[in-house]
């Protein structure tokens, strides 16, 4: 294979030569988009948005069109699975995301329904093979679920959460119910990945939100051992691509090194973390993404260049890193700001690459 | 001085033999207590418990009557600072903190009235007085103030925050700005913490509980080092007791290193963190403080004895431990779950001193 001809990003994952350094922002295509709103009003509700193709292939290409990220994510939500297993997702105004029907018993865990993502989860298989047939062949589409811890999260306490009061009382009671819950979810994630890349996703992302509100130990049993599992199963039933997995648990500074030995390519950073540091931690076993502070994007045009400088010159000189945010962009941000962004990033980032 | 006669907490801070680690919890005077809800109730709002000194007195004492805690701390709120400078502090119902007057432009930060500690903050220091005549010779109080960056969050913001748009912005856009409001709360801090000392705290903590919103470079810059001013200020005008600093940063765990090198005696250290790799990173230079999952008191006896045990091994032998959660108690917690804590602390910490 001449990977000379593969796309940027994808490049970057395996950590092979890139001219430039490739750029792309979790959630953006959202809130801060004119468009998006446009959109999302349009279809009514959150939901309504992600689980009709059109639209939410429409959504996902939007945030290329206005600036030229150099990947395409699904526009989805992490909660899929949960509805998909019987729980009844629907978001309440202004509170986010709710289930009409926790999961706290065993009999609420052994009644789950197990789904076929083909089938269950059709709607995003169809979005994926539209957004892919409208995407060009320089842009990857990233597909994506939750970690099953932090998608467990949502499930046992019903919606977001402060302090975990349910699921931190079913994790220290009832371990092995727990771990029966986590395994239901991680397996339906193995499906439902598969089912992406078999659509049609270039890269898959895993987002572990909320590992970062667990201890060290817990976070190895609990959140980081199914990330594993996942990995595993892509990387034993990958098809001829060899499909990249991308891991990132926000607040998790302090385990870079296991989740790099998970078996993923790239490992997301948080913007607590210097990249300097963590490249120097991880070495060369994995790709990073990163991490600007999203809060960035409140600055100014000048604040922005300097501080994606600033992360770029972190990182560092050679491939294996892909420029993001720390987190998801802010609802608030100036859409101009993100234009900035790019352009630091195509400006900046060649000289890291002679 | 003979240390044996030094309380258990005090030798702890300053790593000298103890025969059982010493254990307190951040918030322990708190909602989780029926005989706090009930001075609560009576005294009508947060603040008007939190600014009458017999109250706050009795408040402060409930836990250590009830579980005989190894410290004390002075029941208050980290925003009296900005509340004595004129911003109308006031807890909205289930809200949180709120000022009336938010501090967003150069006017604003000039028109700040700068508080005299012993007039503006007087009934702090009366409430010490009182808790102190009232404390047992053997049970330390602790005195404290939030971070400068943590309170100016709350005084940009004009209350609690979720993306802090307001504070960021002044932060990339006009640094200099943030800095004059940083040095103005920071020399206020000195003030505060050595009026709370004079008055009968043996030692003082610095709640910086939003560092962990910054990325390293701005850590460094517009939080740490408003810390270390504090630090040095009360390094240098230290009555003859020496009196211990706690430095405590949630979300602080890739900055350990840094945070030990102010001249603080001390650590918090949050649960994502183990404390056996804390220590390593941190040597002898400090004493370490935390760091069980406040989640674990959602469990049950035998949950909270395993997991206090997993953290007392984890930082193993020698004395430079103080037992704590890694954050606040949470409010739903049972009572019974905190004696648990405290005896389990007690059964398995003097093998660890021998």
């Amino acid at each position: 294979m001449n990977t000379s001809s593969e796309p940027l990003f994808l490049r970057a994952l395996k950590r092979e030569p890139v001219e430039r350094t490739p750029v792309w922002l979790m959630r953006q295509a959202g809130r801060y988009l004119p468009e998006y709103m446009e959109v999302r009003k349009q279809a009514g509700s959150f939901m309504a948005l992600a689980s009709n193709p059109e639209l939410a292939c429409k959504v996902t290409l939007q945030p290329i069109e206005r600036f030229g990220l150099d990947a395409a994510i699904l526009f989805s939500d992490i909660l899929t699975i949960p509805d998909a297993m019987g729980l009844g997702l629907y978001f309440a105004e202004g509170e986010g995301p709710r289930f009409t029907k926790p999961v706290r018993t065993e009999a609420d865990i052994e009644s789950l329904h197990e789904p076929e993502a083909g089938k269950d989860l059709g709607y995003v298989m169809e979005a994926i093979r539209l957004i892919r047939s409208k995407l060009d062949s320089d842009t990857p589409l990233i597909g994506f679920c939750g970690s099953p811890w932090t998608v467990a999260t949502y499930m046992v306490e019903g919606g977001s959460s402060r302090n975990f009061e349910n699921i931190k009382s079913m994790l220290y009671r009832q371990p092995q119910l727990m771990h029966r819950l986590l395994i239901k979810v991680a397996n339906a994630s193995c499906d439902y990945l598969q089912a992406q890349i078999e659509a049609g996703a270039q890269a898959v992302m895993i987002f572990d939100t909320w590992g970062g509100s667990l201890s060290t130990a817990s976070y190895k049993e609990f959140s980081l051992a199914y990330m594993r599992h996942i990995v595993a199963h892509i990387k034993a039933h990958h098809n001829t691509r060899d499909t990249p997995v991308i891991l990132f648990t926000k607040g998790g500074a302090s385990w870079l090194e296991m989740i790099a030995d998970t078996g993923c390519d790239a490992v997301g950073v948080d913007w607590t973390c210097d990249l300097a540091h963590a490249r120097k931690r991880v070495g060369d076993r994995v790709a990073l993404q990163g991490n600007l502070d999203p809060g960035v994007l409140y600055g100014n045009s000048t604040v922005v260049e300097r501080e994606c400088r600033r992360v770029l010159d972190s990182f560092g000189p050679g491939s294996g890193h892909v420029f993001n945010l720390g987190h998801g962009i802010h609802p608030g941000v100036d859409p101009q700001r993100v234009a900035d962004l790019v352009a630091a990033v195509r400006q900046h980032s060649p000289a890291l690459h002679r």
